[in-house]
């Protein structure tokens, strides 16, 4: 697979050894994430909004009700960022300096598209839903006329990106090694237990969740 | 406690039921949150940088190299936002359009503050530690008066501040219910796993991670 370009926004000035512009990179941690937050402009200051997202070949998706502020900025013409980012650890070096953190994150910058038809607009929604359950997409009651009419999605092409990652050990100098105190990495992940049933439902219906 | 005031900027429209501003909410989701995301301006443009982050009394922290264009953007005077998102489930409605995200998030506006003198820097980059694993900032090499000098410490006052959350089941159209499809919620955390000491150490060593 092809690299994304190195733009003056997107190269890395800070631990540039960390950065990676490769489209199978850039596309894993989007497949694995799970929530965006996406930089806007509102009366002219940024504001960071968390937002569920999804993956469509080169075009990272989100939606919105129509008439929010949101949704108002997205399709302002003004470039928008979005970020990625996934926790995989603490870590605990032998000096404070050294501590770090163990990730994955992907940052990108762009003028939202809006997606109009709402012929288009069902088909990548049902794209959201299939990206949490597979197969569930079929199996819901599906959106209406009025519902699509109210939700706005837009598409951010994936063209000005970078991906960013750490992992591993600590990286202490040389004369801590023997400084008396653990070091090493404690693991995190996010992770899914038993799926909850709405009581209100009878039994055995499809679209359980694996787990 | 007490509650933040409601400004025009903190305000919920979209779905005020979901909106809090007391202090104990607040200070709950920072303190149980890892990472957050701050959103500067650069060029004019938003850009969301994931980062560390805690909390000392009325005051989020962040820190960075001195001279990086992030803590440049913190010390431009400008407005900064910063948002902290716990994911907490997937909810798997009947319909397509009643599918949400359960979270716990705040947001915050603010114009970054830069703690400039090297024994306060020390002392909060201390409570970063501390928050990560309890009575370790004691144990670890001490920090230089180099590496103070080459780390920037922000913080950003707890006063335009909201908290937004969701919990609980589906939240189906009466006319959905029977609709058969099954519904419910994806329970979603962030969990640690087994600390994963770093090879080059002696065994025994105090500071190791309960888990
Ligand atoms: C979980 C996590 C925790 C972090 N904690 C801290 C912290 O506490 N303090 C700190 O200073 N930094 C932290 N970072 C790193 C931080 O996100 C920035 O990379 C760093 O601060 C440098 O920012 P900058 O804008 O000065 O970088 P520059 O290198 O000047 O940025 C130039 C370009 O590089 C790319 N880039 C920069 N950062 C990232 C990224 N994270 N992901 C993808 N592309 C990127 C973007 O395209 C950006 O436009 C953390 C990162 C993660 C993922
Ligand atoms: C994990 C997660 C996933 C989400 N997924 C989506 C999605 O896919 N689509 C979508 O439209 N929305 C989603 N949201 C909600 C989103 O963050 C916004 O609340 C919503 O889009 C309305 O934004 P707005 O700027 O139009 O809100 P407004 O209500 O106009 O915002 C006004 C003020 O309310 C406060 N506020 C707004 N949102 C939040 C928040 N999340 N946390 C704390 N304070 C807040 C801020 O002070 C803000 O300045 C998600 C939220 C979370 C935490
Ligand atoms: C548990 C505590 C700490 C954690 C989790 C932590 C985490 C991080 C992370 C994730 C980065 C970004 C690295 C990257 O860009 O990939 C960073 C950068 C940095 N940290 Fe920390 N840190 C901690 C403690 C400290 C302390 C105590 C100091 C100073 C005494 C410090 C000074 C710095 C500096 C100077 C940078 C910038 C590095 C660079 O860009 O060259 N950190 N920290
Ligand atoms: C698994 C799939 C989906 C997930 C995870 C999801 C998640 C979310 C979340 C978290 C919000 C924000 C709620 C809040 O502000 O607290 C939201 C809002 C919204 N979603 Fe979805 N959604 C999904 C599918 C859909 C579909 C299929 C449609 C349309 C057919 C849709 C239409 C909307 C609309 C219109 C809003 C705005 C609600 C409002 O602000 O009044 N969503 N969604």
């Amino acid at each position: 697979m092809s690299d994304y370009p190195v733009t003056a926004q997107t190269r890395l000035r800070r631990m540039p050894e960390r950065g990676q512009y490769d489209q199978a990179t850039v596309h894993a941690i989007l497949d694995a994430g799970t929530v965006a937050h996406v930089g806007v402009l509102i009366d002219g200051a940024p504001v960071v909004i968390p937002t569920a997202y999804w993956r469509v070949g080169e075009d990272v998706l989100v939606h919105a009700a129509r008439a929010t502020r949101f949704a108002r900025a997205l399709r302002s013409g003004q470039r928008a960022s979005l970020t990625v980012t996934l926790l995989d650890g603490w870590v605990l070096a032998r000096s404070g300096f050294n501590h770090s953190v163990n990730y994955r994150s992907v940052m990108l910058f762009a003028v939202p598209e809006e997606v109009e038809d709402a012929e288009s607009k069902n088909r990548l929604l049902d794209a959201l839903i299939e990206r949490i359950v597979p197969g569930r997409a079929a199996l819901v009651r599906p959106a209406t006329a009025k519902e699509l009419a109210a939700t706005a999605v837009f598409r951010l092409p994936l063209a000005e990106v970078s991906a960013k990652l750490r992992s591993g050990p600590p990286k202490d100098d040389e004369a801590d090694l023997d400084w008396p105190v653990w070091a090493g990495v404690i693991p995190l992940a996010l992770t899914a237990a038993a799926a909850q049933p709405d009581p209100r439902q009878s039994a055995g219906l499809p679209g359980r969740p694996p787990l």
